[in-house]
């Protein structure tokens, strides 16, 4: 998106001031480490755009921005022990990199550091506390939920559109809902910008899980298929599960039997095709955007202030990493 | 200390409020456990009554005193991850009850929930906000520091009270200045109602290591000799390794490697008493008190109000459990 690497440097420079070096080293070196080894930033850009399209400038909420993002990265630090995930963006995670205990205490100094944040951002603090305190919760929540599902055998899609809700989608509400705050606009604005964030989140996260199967290898950063290897139960896993016949259920059983990864992957993904998941989920998807749009034209801006997050939305939602 | 469970029960009151049974059951579940297995409740009392010497009623301050409860408890769940503890209270640790995922998790949302009561507080939020984020910070450098110390083979007497008054003693401190910011009261004698508490809290905890090896079995809730067995660096070990002279550094290193734990406790007690560790460790934790007691005569409140003060860290510091 053009002119997006604009916001993104300018949430870099102020991400490499955090947690200068300092005593006891094994607390603060990892988090430097950890905040280094990037990501999309787009949350932190989300609340920049958030606050730009009610007429604020990038510096009046670039705190608010930082308190989001190393919320983000305290969340990834702590998911990666649950998850046991030797690696994360190619690089080692926190844990993997020193150990359980750096990685539990330097993500709890994460998560107090986005308070500082917040503390630093100002105005009103009140709101933004409100919001966060329960924003973070139901991203734990959420991280609960997913572990759960893990255990169980049956999950419904409903059950799994709520657990991406949680886990990944309010956040990116928060962070467009902090750029309205910042604006001190109404209530109702703030609620829609809001919903924009959280169903592009979620529009976002399904995706991310078509990408998974169908994505173009040469294009797609992580392994293509990796889902489908793993028996990871996501909305194709289970859309499939829920719509197959019994020939086609027996097919699902025996290729999560399968052990050769690339005839796995092929014939799953020819399942799934032959299913009709993947349009399925399209259509899952882009009916979520399309609650995301109605939110955004629901606001009381001026069209073009609309275009911005038109435009982040597509770009979100068109990607092909 | 009379009237002290008249507070006790009240706190008991708020916090069984805490996390009602709602799903995912894993995530709050070990959280209601956890609150239930008591502890003495000093700091959220130590709020209280804070308050109260500034003419506060208890009323007006209990989510401030909630959210340092929470975030005490929150620290404990993550540091028996860390520490490897298999009880707490004599009761199952909540990574042991369940497991290490669930503790961590568990314990991020109990921090979230101390932010939380913060905001239910009301009041001068900014000031809360700021003092509990730098505690919270001190925590957690605390924490590292015991860690790292485990690792390390000479620590001075200077870096572990250093290193007590970051894990245990600031939020002592911070607990009873909470009650000063409730009352809104002068910067000066918010300063001495946060020395008083962390002045006493390095005191408590000097006795606490005094009673690991001198305590009366009979009353001490612990095993009498228990730093000891663990070759713990307590104020004790190291202020008796720095002031051993070649014959007494040999018996101590090789009562360290002794393996009969009664001997070990024995002759190790013996040692610490002929080196006269003892009296210089109950000389270091009068030292620290009398500097928590000059803080309270800097107040500028009535007499009887520094009573109430006095009342407790006598209490604290007079205990034999």
């Amino acid at each position: 998106m053009t002119g997006l690497q604009n916001y993104t440097q300018y949430i870099e420079e102020h991400l490499q001031q955090l947690f200068p070096k300092k005593k006891p080293v094994l607390l603060y070196e990892p988090l430097r480490y950890f905040l280094t080894i990037g990501g999309k930033r787009m949350r932190p850009i989300a609340t920049l755009l958030g606050a730009e399209v009610f007429g604020v400038n990038r510096e009046e909420v670039i705190h608010a921005a930082l308190a989001i993002e190393v919320f983000h990265n305290f969340s990834l630090i702590h998911d990666d022990i649950m998850d046991a995930a030797p690696l994360r963006r190619g690089r080692e995670t926190v844990h993997t990199k020193w150990n359980d205990n750096v990685a539990i205490l330097g993500g709890d100094v994460m998560l107090i550091e986005s308070y500082h944040q917040l503390l630093l951002q100002g105005g009103d603090i009140t709101a933004y506390l409100d919001l966060f305190n329960r924003t973070a919760v139901e991203v734990c929540e959420g991280q609960q939920l997913d572990m759960d599902f893990e255990q169980e055998s049956v999950v419904s899609e409903e059950e799994y559109l709520e657990m991406i809700r949680l886990k990944t989608s309010v956040l990116l509400g928060c962070a467009f809902e902090f750029g309205a705050i910042a604006a001190g606009v109404s209530e109702e604005d703030r609620k829609h910008i809001y919903d924009f964030g959280m169903f592009t989140g979620i529009a976002f996260q399904i995706q991310d899980d078509i990408l998974d199967v169908y994505g173009d290898p040469e294009k797609f950063g992580k392994q293509v298929g990796g889902d489908i290897l793993k028996d990871k139960k996501t909305l194709l896993y289970l859309s499939a599960l829920s719509k197959a016949n019994v020939e086609q259920r027996e097919t699902f059983e025996r290729l999560k039997a399968e052990i050769d990864p690339i005839k796995k992957v092929t014939e799953t993904r020819a399942l799934f095709t032959t299913m009709g998941i993947r349009s399925y989920c399209e259509e899952k998807r882009n009916a979520y955007y399309a609650k995301a749009v109605n939110a955004v034209q629901a606001l009381n801006v001026p069209e073009e202030k609309k275009n911005i997050l038109f435009t982040l939305g597509d770009y979100l939602l068109n990607r092909e990493v």
